[in-house]
């Protein structure tokens, strides 16, 4: 039948197994993790003391490694060897003591190596038949979650009478993606509202957030054919410590249904990026109702706070909302990527997210009774995500969960105690949780702009020392420093050590400027 | 200054470090990992021995774990032995060397390394400045993989003479993120052509893909916001062994624009899901460019073939093409996630993507020079996946990369040889890559209807034996089976295995179905 074999319907003309190569044979495995464990533990032991943000020029790793793959296979050492002696020399490190930019990347232990087993293990649970422990691991990792954070059973897959409810959670890569699956399943809804046939009614849809919202959200809305001049920003200031002000976001929704126009989702933030603020999620969700409109929590970092009583009140008027994500690889020790959505209706997202080709069918999925996650996101393929986040509650418990969030928030407020016992700074917003936006303030004769330029210099300054890693934001207009504190190397020297620099650097600054400090 | 602190500006007030909770302590992360690698170890020496698809009923691993998250912390061994008892038994191993299911899921031991050791670094390289080395050693990874595929030097970002031409990579995570943000890159410059009013003329862009083209692909359209009616799926049929014919596809989209429509982005596939046909890239290519249209390459499994000069015809065309994708966590021994996209003009990703937040800016994005691979992806935050593609082509070289591939295709050819000397079998299409498409033929008085039982019969009967894990299609309205080679563990025996068991199992079917053999 077209082969040349003429041994039929056998193998016996098949080779014995050559001793080719391995890609996986067990015991490569083991030396080269434990090669991988070695260079962690001496990173882990060193990192303080390395730069935190190198200082390479553009291009520098090319001039480093040879440009054109390598014909011949090599030692793992080459590659360690290399890692050591041109990777990490270019990092910034996210895991130093030192780091406190942006929102830290916060990781464990045991998060570690639940990424790590996945990662060995190396499935793709599409659905629920093509890996169920990874599938369930998942549903069952969201409910607990959702239990420390007191999210209303609405929400849960697994938590109302008869085993399922209509609330589902998945957990994707990043909040964008969380903003896009829910958008798009807000937009579909919206249009079927509105009869509009196919997506002609696109262009009357309109969607709101507070100008602090991570520029993300607008760049999701831009992603699911939202028309740009649909997409609003609303307004904030000093007087609602930059949240969203329902009474504005109400007007602006109202002069758009009175244009013809169709609100059709609002994203409020729990712990804005730039500073912090706090969206009044209970009020918005009013708001939105008059409306019909989709409400999506985005509490990407300080959704992980709420896991102590102290801070839940954050999400009062969460059970009137949507949908919600936040990701654990922000502030639950979680190592990158996890982020959860649950969602108060799954129907709802399935119903934009669902395909079902023939290679995919199977009989769990017919039945009805269990979930594919791939319909709840953008792609098909998944990673076992599930296991490192349980891992991380599994171990750590929730007592230490809150000890870690109590105490990031403790030395945040330590700094920014210190900031306000110095004359020649102010704390420009309140500090909600373990971020800390000050700047040095006009004093002295200083003008506004001298200001600007003196917190740039002093930004710039700390960094270029490599001892500290701090970023920038403007709130209100005013150029401000963000001392994110959290980092899970970070303990309290650490952040004694970027005041006395950051103090240092000030009275250098303010001498050079000849500015009596 | 608000503070009850008496002694201004000195942390002199602050505790001494308490004894707390450390999450990234050095000697814990070197326990868990141990733990894990040895765990590991294990299930790589064991794997072939369990069940590939696991006796699961849905709902079974919320039965054996506890429901409610622990307030205590625990030991690690605790998650460890849970793993073991409750998760395992509930896996469908993609590691098994039994699984020929879907596509293979292949791993290395490098790749596993670079993964770990990416994980526990755990940065955020959402621009350069964020992570350099991250970021440059992303582009350099891409920049190798794209010499062996031999990409044309246009979609290689340091390839054109002064160090950048406008070509680009990015890793993603997911073949579907890849269709998703070429799509709307291709959609924002179809309405700015037709000089759109924002959105209002994407009713009338249209898109195409052959009817073999991933479920995923159709799913990415509608994300993006084009009208399901403009979405066409043009028939392909076993004339083209199932590939796109190209004057069809001209037929279609002239129709269109007879039509007033706007032909926008075409996607193509190099190896379909379904029976890894082959739509010809540069006739494709050639249709387009009469229409002005955006070309995609989809070659997530079989694009790694072609680091091969024996496959590499397969890419034929790809110089006139917008961009391509392909994942090297399929099938170039690189654990989930990674899927490489190249696009010819990134500014033409970038002007759709960009995002320019306060609290991202920095000299070295405003100076130009550097490229912030935020804006070529769905999502802001990012892992460090650059790493783990670089440490499996720095360690296995470009002959073991190949050899690995060959071996796969050498098995597959076996199996197919093997299939065609059975007279009760038959090859549905031609094999081109590692993926077998094979049926019961009808035979012995045997009707379609007898055989699609049949066939259904032997994957369900072959899977529940636990030895061998095989997924199905539908070809030309026959229900097909499909042998993937390719899990990284498999040797010739799993495979010779398979096939005996598959030649035992339709022995059992026929003659239970009193049907002579």
């Amino acid at each position: 039948m077209g082969s040349l074999d003429s041994n039929p319907a056998s193998f016996d003309a098949f080779a014995a197994d050559a001793e080719g190569f391995q890609p996986l044979n067990a015991d490569d495995v083991r030396s080269y993790l434990h090669k991988s464990v070695d260079f962690i533990y001496d990173y882990y032991k060193s990192v303080e003391s390395m730069p935190v943000l190198p200082g390479v020029e553009p291009g520098y790793l090319s001039r480093l490694l040879q440009s054109a793959p390598p014909s011949a296979a090599a030692p793992f050492d080459i590659a360690m060897k290399e890692l050591r002696e041109a990777v990490v020399p270019g990092m910034t490190h996210w895991a130093s003591p030192n780091f406190f930019a942006f929102f830290p990347a916060t990781n464990s232990a045991a998060a570690i190596a639940g990424e790590l087993i996945a990662s060995a293990m190396n499935t793709v649970g599409f659905t629920w038949q093509a890996n169920p422990a990874a599938t369930e691991m998942e549903v069952l990792a969201l409910d607990w979650l959702a239990q420390l954070l007191r999210l209303p059973d609405s929400f849960i897959m697994n938590r109302t009478s008869g085993g399922r409810g209509t609330g589902g959670g998945v957990i994707l890569g990043t909040t964008s993606e969380a903003m896009l699956v829910t958008l798009v399943a807000a937009r579909d809804a919206a249009l079927r509202r509105i009869g509009s046939d196919g997506v002609a009614g696109i262009t009357r849809l309109t969607v709101y957030a507070a100008d602090q919202t991570h520029s993300t959200f607008f760049k999701a809305c831009r992603l699911a054919g939202f028309d740009p001049a649909n997409i609003r920003s609303v307004p904030t200031g000093p007087e609602t410590d930059f949240a969203v002000d329902p009474a504005k976001l109400l007007e602006v929704m109202q002069a758009d249904v009175d244009a013809g126009l169709v609100p059709t989702y609002i994203c409020a933030t729990v712990g804005t990026t730039s500073s912090n603020a706090v969206d009044p999620v209970g009020a918005v969700a009013d708001v939105a109702a008059a409306f019909n409109a989709w409400v999506h929590v985005d509490a990407a970092y300080a959704g992980s706070a709420c896991i102590c009583p102290e801070f839940r009140h954050h999400l009062a008027g969460v059970e009137r909302v949507d949908s919600i994500s936040m990701s654990p690889h922000k502030w639950l020790m979680t190592c990158l990527d996890c982020t959860c959505l649950w969602v108060r209706d799954a129907h709802r997202l399935t119903g934009s997210l669902e395909t079902n080709p023939e290679y995919l069918k199977n009989d769990a999925s017919d039945s009805g009774t269990v979930t594919d996650l791939k319909d709840m996101q953008v792609g098909v393929g998944r990673r076992f995500r599930g296991l490192k986040l349980w891992m991380v509650m599994r171990t750590y418990g929730a007592a230490r969960l809150q000890e870690h969030i109590r105490s990031d928030v403790a030395m945040a407020k330590m700094f920014e105690d210190a900031v306000r016992t110095d004359d020649r700074f102010e704390v420009v917003v309140p500090r909600n949780f373990a971020l800390v936006c000050f700047r040095i303030k006009p004093h002295g004769g200083m003008t506004e702009e001298d200001a600007e330029r003196a917190n740039r210099e002093l930004m710039e300054g700390l960094n270029r020392t490599g001892k500290a890693y701090i970023a920038h934001t403007v709130i209100g207009g005013k150029f401000v420093l963000r001392f994110a504190v959290g980092s899970s190397l970070q303990e309290e020297r650490h952040v004694r050590s970027a005041w006395e620099l950051i103090r240092k650097k000030t009275a250098e600054i303010m001498s050079g400027d000849k500015v009596s400090v």
